[in-house]
C-alpha cells in the first residue's frame, strides 16, 4: 500500500525531476578549476532553491571558510523523539576534458530514452535530486506535513577535489550536523537489476610531484647527455611506483592494510562480476593489477597508486629538442582500512625524495589532507534498515553488499559526528562518472526516490538507540 | 693589408647587417609548426632577395618537393678552374615555448649593445647574414667582381624539424650541388676570445612514442587499480632508458660507436673547459651522464638518449583522479661516428615492445629518417684553409679543434656530394639556441664575415685537386 503510493508519487513526478535536472546540469560547477568557481557558487545556490522549494523551512549557502559554497538544509520532524539524520552528497562536478571525445556539450543535457547525458548527472546531482524527489514522496505517501526523522542536508562543493577543507568546515558548523545515522548519497550499484549498498569506500591521497632541472630548456645537442634531465627523473620515479606482481613500492604502504578475511573474500565472490563486461565498460584490452587479487578485489579492498597525468616539456606538433626545464606527474593513492592518509603521504615524499637524481629539485603538492578510507560493519539496525528500504523499491530482491573503489569524505564525517553511516546510492558501472560522456538512467534516480521515502520510515521505526548501535543485530 | 681592407669593409658595413638581422628575425618561420610554414616559406622569399640583393646572379627557392622552401643561390667565379665551394645553412627557426619566459618578444629583436636577441638571431639567421657580408668584403677587398670562388648557397628550411626531406631535396637538385667543399654554417666557438673550428657532429633519431591504454579516461577510484595505465607504462620506459651508470639501455646502442683514442682525448683536453662555467650557461645544479667521461666529450664523442617532453592524462589546475587513456613521450637519440640512425630506430622499437605491458598498444612515430652523425678529419687541406681563414678573422689566435654535440644534415650533404666538408660558425655556448631569449653576438658576426672573406681567397689559393683531398697534410 504504501509502497504502491510512493511508486506512484514518483512516477507522477517524473517531468519535474526532468525539468531540475535539466536546470541544474547546465550550470558548470568544477570545483577543480578556479574559474568555474563563480559557478559552483550558482550550482550551491540552485540546490539551496530547490530544497526551499521541496519544504526544507531551514536553508543556507555555507561559505564562512576557505571552502567552495556547500549547501545546509534542515528539517525538523514534528514527532518527539524522532532520530536525526545527516545526509552527505556533493553539488561540484569533475572537470569536462578532454571535451573533443564528449558526444555532446557537456553542459546541455540531452535526454535519450533512459539515460540522461552530462556531466554531474550521475555524479552527483541526478542522486541529490532523486533525494528531494523521495523526502516529497515520502511526506505524500504517509500524509505527513513534516518527515518522520529529522533530515539535515550536508551538500559540499569540493569533493571532485578531494574536499580539502572538509574537516574544517565540519569543525566551523559542529554544533548543527548533530545527527544519530549518516546516509552518503555518492555512490553506485552492481546493475540496474543487481540492488546493492556499498559498505567499503577507499580513502585516497593526491598530489602533484613537480622535477626541477636546468633553469631553462636547453638544447640536447649543446648540453643534452650532460645534465640531469627532470622528464627522466620523472620517469624514473613513475616506473618504480609498482614492481612486476603490481605491488606499490611506496615505504610502509602496505603496514595498516586490513586483510581481506575469509567472510570478505565470500562476500565478494557472491557480487556478480563479469572481468568480460567490466573490460568492456572500461573499454581496456587487459586487465591489470596487483597479483592474487580478483577484479573487485583489487578495486574494492586493496590500495593503489595510479599516475593521473603527466606533462614536461615540448608537447607541441612536431618535435624539439631540448632537455626540458621542468615535468611533472599528478600521482593519487587510493587508500583502504585501515591506511591512514598522512603515513602514505609521508611515504610518498620519502619515495619522492630517494628518486630525486643529484641536481635536480624536486616538491610535492598535496591536494589538502587526504581521505581516510571507510568501511562499514555489516548487519547494525541502520545497516538493516537500509537494505530494508532498497529492497522494497526493487520489489523485494536480495540488497547485496559491496565496496567501491573511490574515495569521499565519508571517514571524516563519521569522524566529526560518531555515529554508524550507510551507503545509499543510484549510480551504475557504465555512467562514465569522471569521463567523457557521463550520464544517468533515470529509472535508477526512480528506485532511489522510492528507497528514499521507504528509508525515512524505517528509520524512523528503528528508533535513535538502535541507529546509533553499531552492534551486529539479528532481523 | 688585405686583412685591414677586410675589416674596414666589414666595420663599414655594420648598419646594413642590423638592418637586415632585425627585418628577417621578424618572420617566425617555425618548421616544426605547421601554422608557421607560410612564414617558413616568406623567410626563404626574404633571404633569396637578401641574396640577390647581394649580387648572386643565380637564386631559386626550391620549393618542388615534400620539404618546406629551401634557397639555392650560386655566383660564379670567372677564374677558370675555381674550386666550387657549397654553403650550408638553414633559414628555419626553433618554436618558441615557453614564450612566458622570454623578456621580450621572441620575433621583435631587440639590440642591447653588442647583442641582438631573437629567435633565430644565432641558428642560424645571424650566421648567414656574416656570409652576405662576408661576400662583400671578400669582393671589395680584392678588387673582383666575381668571388674567388664559385659559389652555391644551399639554405634549407627544416633543419629545426630535424631535415626531414634533405636527404629527397639533395636527390632532386644532385646536378646542382657538385663542388670541391663543402662549408657548414650552423655551430659555434668555445668562446668569443677563444677561436674553433666544429669536426664532429652528432647524429639524431627522434621520435615520438604513444601509448594508448583504455579507450576513455576512467574513474581511478571505479576502475584504478585493475586496469593497465598507459602513463605508468610511459614511465617505465622512459625511467629505464638508463642504468644507473648513465648508460643508454636500447639494445645494441653502444655498438657501432668509435671509442675515442688517445689522440682525441688529448684533443678534448686541450679545450678550454670548466664545468662551473657549463653549469652557469645550462643553469643547471648538477653534471650527469655516462660515467667515465668529461663533459666535453659526453657532449662531443657519446651517444645519448634524452627526454624531450611527456604529456598525458590530466595535466590541468588541481588535479582529476583518471586513469589517462593515453600517454606520449618525445624522445631524441644523439648519434656518433659510426652509428647508423636506421639501426638505432630498430633498437627503440624493440626496447618499447618490450616496455608495453599486456593491454597497452604503443606506437611509434619517426620524424624522418634520422640524421648521421659526422666527423671532420683534421690536417686536410682543406681544413688547414679554413683554420687560417679563422685565424686571420682572430687576429693570428690558434684555431682549436671541437666537436658538438649538436645535429644537422652534414652527413647526409657529404654523402650526396661526396667532397670534404668544414665547418664555419661563430654562435656562443650562451647563445640559448633552442631555448627562451635566444641571441647573438654582433662582434662573432662581424668576426665570422671576416672569416668568410679569408676562406674563398685560402680556398682558391689551395685550389680544386687539393680541396677534395680527404689526406692529412702537413702545413
Amino acid at each position: 500500500m504504501t509502497t504502491d503510493a510512493i511508486r506512484t508519487f514518483v512516477d507522477g513526478a517524473r517531468g519535474t525531476l526532468l525539468a531540475d535536472l535539466d536546470a541544474w546540469l547546465r550550470i558548470p560547477g568544477i570545483s577543480a578549476q578556479p574559474d568555474r568557481h563563480e559557478d559552483v557558487r550558482r550550482s550551491a545556490e540552485w540546490f539551496a532553491d530547490a530544497a526551499r522549494r521541496t519544504g526544507f523551512p531551514t536553508v543556507e549557502v555555507w561559505d564562512d571558510g576557505p571552502w567552495l559554497p556547500a549547501v545546509y538544509a534542515e528539517w525538523r520532524s514534528d514527532d518527539p523523539g524522532a532520530p536525526t539524520v545527516l545526509v552527505y552528497g556533493h553539488h561540484d562536478v569533475q572537470p569536462v576534458d578532454p571535451l573533443e571525445l564528449w558526444h555532446t556539450d557537456p553542459f546541455d543535457p540531452t535526454i535519450d530514452g533512459d539515460v540522461v547525458r552530462a556531466r554531474g548527472a550521475s555524479d552527483d546531482k541526478g542522486q541529490l535530486l532523486f533525494h528531494l524527489l523521495g523526502l516529497q514522496a515520502h511526506l505524500a505517501a504517509t500524509g505527513r506535513s513534516t518527515p518522520a526523522v529529522t533530515l539535515k542536508y550536508l551538500i559540499e562543493g569540493e569533493e571532485e577535489s578531494g574536499s580539502p577543507h572538509f574537516e574544517e568546515l565540519l569543525a566551523a558548523h559542529r554544533d548543527r550536523i548533530d545527527c544519530d545515522v549518516v546516509v552518503v548519497t555518492d555512490t553506485g550499484m552492481i546493475a540496474a537489476d543487481v540492488p546493492s549498498t556499498v559498505t567499503g569506500m577507499r580513502g585516497m591521497v593526491v598530489g602533484t610531484v613537480t622535477f626541477h632541472g636546468p633553469d631553462l630548456d636547453l638544447h640536447s645537442g649543446v648540453f643534452g647527455g650532460a645534465v640531469p634531465n627532470p622528464a627522466t627523473a620523472n620517469g624514473r620515479l613513475d616506473g618504480a611506483l609498482h614492481d612486476e606482481h603490481g605491488r606499490v613500492q611506496i615505504p610502509g604502504f602496505y603496514d595498516d592494510v586490513l586483510d581481506l578475511t575469509d567472510e570478505d573474500r565470500d562476500l565478494f565472490s557472491r557480487v556478480p562480476s563479469d572481468d568480460t563486461e567490466f573490460l568492456k565498460v572500461a573499454q581496456s584490452r587487459a586487465l591489470a593489477g596487483e597479483d592474487g587479487y580478483t577484479t573487485l578485489e583489487r578495486i574494492g579492498a586493496r590500495p593503489t597508486a595510479e599516475v593521473n597525468g603527466i606533462g614536461g616539456g615540448y608537447q607541441g606538433a612536431g618535435n624539439k629538442t631540448i632537455v626540458p626545464s621542468d615535468a611533472f606527474v599528478k600521482l593519487s593513492f587510493r587508500l583502504v582500512a585501515n591506511q591512514d592518509p598522512a603515513r602514505i603521504a609521508k611515504g610518498v615524499e620519502e619515495f619522492v625524495s630517494a628518486h630525486t637524481p643529484d641536481g635536480i629539485v624536486s616538491s610535492i603538492e598535496w591536494e589538502g589532507a587526504g581521505v581516510r578510507p571507510c568501511l562499514v560493519p555489516l548487519g547494525t539496525p541502520a545497516y538493516r534498515a537500509l537494505t530494508a528500504a532498497i529492497s522494497a523499491a526493487f520489489d523485494g530482491a536480495e540488497v547485496l553488499p559491496t565496496r567501491e573503489g573511490g574515495s569521499g569524505p565519508e571517514a571524516e564525517l563519521q569522524q566529526a559526528v560518531g555515529v554508524p553511516l550507510v551507503f545509499l546510492g543510484v549510480g551504475l558501472p557504465d555512467d562514465q562518472i569522471h569521463a567523457p560522456n557521463e550520464k544517468v538512467n533515470l529509472s535508477m534516480l526512480y528506485r532511489g526516490a522510492e528507497a528514499t521515502a521507504h528509508l525515512w520510515a524505517r528509520f524512523a521505526e528503528t528508533g535513535r538507540d538502535a541507529l546509533r548501535s553499531s552492534e551486529r543485530s539479528e532481523v
